[in-house]
């Protein structure tokens, strides 16, 4: 495959490099940046993106594209392999970047960076009215946005939205799937959350040093090599692929909870297993990075929370905790540590949730999203809104904007129709999860024995090394033959808290129709 | 001033900003990259530096030049003016960058990258000639280049090489100096190394833990601010400023010699002063880094040894040196130190050297270049050249070629024309530092008391804030009211290693003409 194709590659390539340049930019600014650099990595980030854009849209770009699709046609190369899905997703981005105009992306950048910037001072002054014009604006750019793509094959305004983050997802296919899952999740809080569980083996006061030796502990079992990998702090954790064979993943740290740390390195680990996995050939073409942040984010909580969080690693956890944060003294059995860091209790702040009542802290930011966007409530009704339905669906009192609608970045960012992948995640992640245990029968033995590589192997070969190649749905069809789901997640949920917590979880019935 | 320049200055901007993200990749690679990120980085910065090459020398810069040039002819400007030093510094880099056509570019770029990889095995083997080849292409791609530039105000084809490095400096001046040099240099440094001098406190067993701590002292007493700087690791230590209010300094650890980190630190930490100090209307401008590495060098060597190795700042160092690296055991004679810090002793490799033997380090590598590249030696002649040499200068009996024409990465990567910019960079500084004198009698007293603020601002409002406004000549004509001379470097040498010693040293008379 030459000529056309070698082409189109060679612009690509060159537009990755960019924005792997532009990874490593964003990378330095959040782990190692002085703060006086603040302006001057701004500006070298704006221009770099702006250049990056400018050859990406550029009418060459478009030829290069048009040219290779005819030559594919014309050989009639298989649809699935990797020239044509190259051709296709570039094809894909291209035609949406092409109806963004300049101007408006740099109202959205601006807009996103000031929304930010205010929000930050909104929040820790309790000051929703400061904010709200700001969302204000980022809604009105986000509608004057999703007009851009009319004609398009979207139903709804916030299915092109929800397209930036998971290629070819739509807003109905989530709020079916997100109907099951609240419908699901209700319950099984209300039936969990009463129950008291000792959790004080996590609250032990361990120092920064101690837990860092743990978290390198874990993280080589889970596959971090320092050849190609680095671990470093963030305010904000998050992982990164700076290109092939640069991986670079970041963690906080609590000295009175170490789960914050730990949990958080896995869950990062998982997102860079991700990214090292693609295979080589698709590197410097846009199928180089993985795409749908909900496939992204099914790997992060595979890793988190169906391993890490799971009975079997807690046989590899528990002696651990006690030798590497514990100095070696006193014990710690394992299904302690197993009933601890499942302990449901609903609560206000969604990076802080658990595995159950995350699900609910998603499904009201989706709904209320998509409200906002079709008009159905205004900024002004939004904390209001947000705190009927935290009583709603968990049982709580908002009492202050910061632990309710003031709490998360994304709107203030422009980042609408971002919350749906996080859940999304979860459900992927529950499936994966399923099909890797009928396809590997000695998993929870490799696991509790501290063996990770098969999981990570038949990771890598079913996911990892397709990178952006096939869409969510797509993938998910391909590894384990079905449509995405709520179900398999509800019974994992059920199967392992009903372990931890010693109760059997019965899935409420079906309503019977009427006849 | 507007239009014109403005549209000009935007232009600039980008560029600068795109430089900038190269910066923060070559330093990222260099202290933080794990090495299988090694090729994806490369990509990167070729990419990078390709387009930032392509938008320079783009017609559409030269218009903006042009018709920058005749608005201020027009307006008739101030030459010295930030406008139309701006405009004048541009032209003769977009007149340079013009000239030399892509292919040669990437060629000198491609061969650059293989000759360090060739040479890394070459002096780990003792390998000349398996190196040799590979130096003769870098000549060959030199002189190709030199040719690029007939017609311009260049005399010998040395003069373009060294244009990179210093701009406006001329083979002929340095030959003058660097012959005065020698003139001064060999029999100080007869007289000295026979005498025993002992530097036994510097070798001391003290973790790195420890000599961070020292060096963290020194650092934030020299200017180092946290919220503008980072010190970090490096296996060769730079300097490098990553835009305004963001510089990066690195330096390497010996345990059994902490001068090694220490002035190491000091002399990056004088470069990133000099970046540091480069005034704001300046910023994003082609004068907002500086320029002349002659310049930058009496910077790092100012602060590294006429202020770190000073009698004043021994005051300084010798109670921080056993309070924070001995643990508080023992005593340290400030007068010891100094004296042992400042031992002359030849020896072969140049980044070892002391203050004195360095300039003869420096003018062998000026003289056997300048050599080459106009042919009057060849490749395969040179060990025996370098060894000659060293054993005139030096008076060392060369044993491998790894401690001798080996030791430098800067003719494998085609750096021809750089080394000079080191010892001018020592003359300038003694330039500077006489003048410094004069003009802030309380300096020694300042100095010996920890108090380097002075110094630091007299430096930064004669020199740092111009950026790269003047060339070498200029800006010392402009603070000293003197042309760049050997002498003061000299006289410098001789009355602080004189004190050092305990003896007077004498200049040598100048030749009676025979009449």
């Amino acid at each position: 495959m030459t000529g056309e194709i070698e082409e189109l590659r060679a612009r690509l390539a060159e537009i990755d490099d960019l924005r792997n340049a532009s990874r490593v930019l964003d990378w330095d600014q959040q782990t190692m940046m002085p703060p006086r650099g603040a302006q001057a990595r701004a500006d070298a980030l704006a221009t770099l993106e702006r250049i990056v854009h400018e050859m990406f849209v550029d009418e060459r770009t478009g030829r290069l594209i048009e040219r290779a699709r005819t030559r594919l046609e014309r050989e009639g190369a298989d649809p699935d392999s990797d020239e044509a899905r190259l051709v296709a997703v570039a094809a894909r981005r291209y035609e949406k970047a092409r109806r963004v105009p300049s101007e408006l992306a740099a109202e959205i950048a601006h807009a996103s960076s000031i929304g930010q910037q205010v929000w930050a001072k909104a929040r820790a002054e309790e000051d929703f009215a400061a904010f709200a014009p700001y969302l204000q604006r980022n809604l009105d750019l986000a509608r004057r946005y999703v007009d851009c793509f009319q004609g398009l094959d979207f139903e709804r305004p916030y299915d092109v939205l929800l397209d930036d983050y998971d290629p070819g997802m739509r807003a109905a296919e989530v709020a079916r799937l997100f109907e099951q899952l609240k419908a699901g999740l209700v319950p099984l809080i209300e039936r969990l959350s009463p129950v008291v569980v000792d959790d004080s083996c996590l609250h032990r006061r361990v120092d920064v040093e101690r837990q860092r030796r743990l978290v390198r502990e874990v993280l080589q079992l889970q596959g971090f090599e320092p050849e190609g990998w680095r671990l470093d702090d963030a305010v904000h954790p998050f992982a990164t692929s700076l290109g092939s064979g640069d991986v670079r993943i970041t963690t906080r740290w609590d000295e009175g909870y170490f789960p914050m740390a730990l949990f958080g390195a896995m869950h990062e680990c998982g997102h860079g297993l991700y990214e090292d996995g693609i295979a080589p050939e698709l590197r410097r073409t846009p199928l180089g990075h993985a795409e749908s942040l909900s496939l992204h984010e099914s790997q992060s909580r595979l890793w988190e929370n169906f391993v890490g969080r799971g009975r079997a690693f807690a046989e590899q956890l528990a002696p651990r905790v006690v030798r590497t944060l514990y100095g070696g003294e006193g014990e710690l059995d394992p299904e302690q540590l197993f009933r601890a860091v499942n302990r449901v209790a609903p609560s206000f702040i969604r990076v802080e949730a658990d595995e159950a009542t995350y699900g609910l802290h998603i499904v009201l930011r989706f709904e209320l999203e998509q409200e906002l966007i079709e008009g159905r409530i205004g900024v002004g009704e939004l904390p209001e809104a947000w705190n009927a339905r935290m009583r709603e669906y968990l049982g709580l009192e908002v009492r202050r904007d910061s632990e309710g609608v003031l709490q998360d970045v994304h709107w203030s960012a422009g980042l609408i129709g971002y919350f749906p992948t996080y859940a999304l995640g979860n459900m992927i992640a529950a499936q994966l999860w399923a099909c890797a245990r009928r396809e590997l029968p000695e998993l929870e033995r490799q696991i509790a024995g501290g063996e990770l590589r098969t999981l990570r192997e038949w990771l890598r070969e079913r996911v990892h090394r397709h990178g952006a190649k096939f869409q969510t749905g797509e993938l998910l069809r391909r590894v384990c033959g079905e449509p995405l789901m709520a179900e398999p997640f509800l019974r994992y949920l059920r199967e392992k808290l009903g372990a931890a917590y010693g109760v059997e979880l019965i899935p409420p019935q079906p309503h019977q129709e009427v006849e």
